[in-house]
């Protein structure tokens, strides 16, 4: 499996769905239905986002996600953290210490300082951590823009507009229940 | 689980003993009783650095492996790859095409290019995996040789000829069998 896993890219992926905001929050059911990705799956990814101060999350018929904070304030990386949690790239076991020679007492000078080969590995690390948080959500969602045809954008926004229209109209008709019987159907 | 694996942690840390070539081809179970590492799961990665030409194996009483080319021609990324295989970063599993607006029939300006996201994750990887390619078995070995004491080196050649000379002779006495009774035993 990736480091960075499909969490990560499904949520980057509604993130940017999320950067030009919409009429009214999304829900994650439209979010996945929208970009043909398990709705279960998703569902288990933004309570993620919004314990990172990346969404928040508002409840009821109209309810879902919508960022937290500015687009241009949420870097890749910051989403990675979020989802991936803590996962480095390498686990030292401090293998250095445990030479036989030593008997179980390894010297001051073999212990001292991080390992060379973990240092190597940190230092890969933080490149990779470091381009990461160079991309803000914004920046995708510009990337996107830029290819875009006009009215992409509103035909996204009416989309999420009529799920939340549809859904809205079939609980009020789950409330008011189904039209009474009058005297005239029955002739 | 870390990205870069215990597997490789282990084989990084035998090619550093075998920088300095030793008097005779080291054995996988040697390398890994010196260490302190399981002998099972170190016997499963020398194949792996063997096909990848890192070392060579030589069979016998007294085989084992050694460097297949100088130490300062493995960087510490030709070891990840042969260990770890073919692992990206991150896996794109191409959602932009999958939006439900395109009735299964994304647009060119949508699939054109790499993904920004994938692309994000593209440049992190390289800059990661350039960082590994900047280190050899070399850098690592002069850096444990900068900070052990005069003569550890030694100690540890003579460990393995030491286990080499036990086990020949070991095998030794069983070609040869047990010493033959002699009718001066009986009396």
């Amino acid at each position: 499996m990736a480091h960075i896993g499909n969490g990560t890219e499904y949520g980057l992926h509604c993130l940017l769905l999320l950067a030009r905001p919409l009429a009214e929050p999304a829900s994650s059911r439209d979010l996945a239905e929208l970009q043909g990705i398990s709705t279960s799956f998703l569902a288990k990814i933004f309570p993620k986002l919004e314990r990172a101060g990346i969404v928040k999350a508002s409840a009821g018929i109209r309810g879902g996600y919508q960022l937290a904070r500015p687009a241009e304030q949420i870097t890749v990386l910051d989403v990675v953290d979020a989802i991936e949690g803590p996962k480095p790239l390498f686990d030292c076991q401090q293998i250095r210490g445990g030479c036989t020679i030593f008997e179980g007492k390894p010297p001051a000078w073999m212990t001292r300082g991080v390992c060379g080969i973990h240092a190597v590995m940190l230092r890969a690390e933080k490149l990779m951590r470091d381009e990461l948080a160079r991309t803000t959500i914004r920046d995708l969602a510009d990337g996107v823009a830029s290819k875009a045809p006009p009215g992409f954008g509103m035909q996204i926004e009416n989309w999420f507009a009529d799920r939340v229209n549809v859904r809205s109209e079939a609980r009020l008709a789950v409330v008011t229940g189904p039209r009474p019987r009058r005297k005239a159907d029955d002739e």
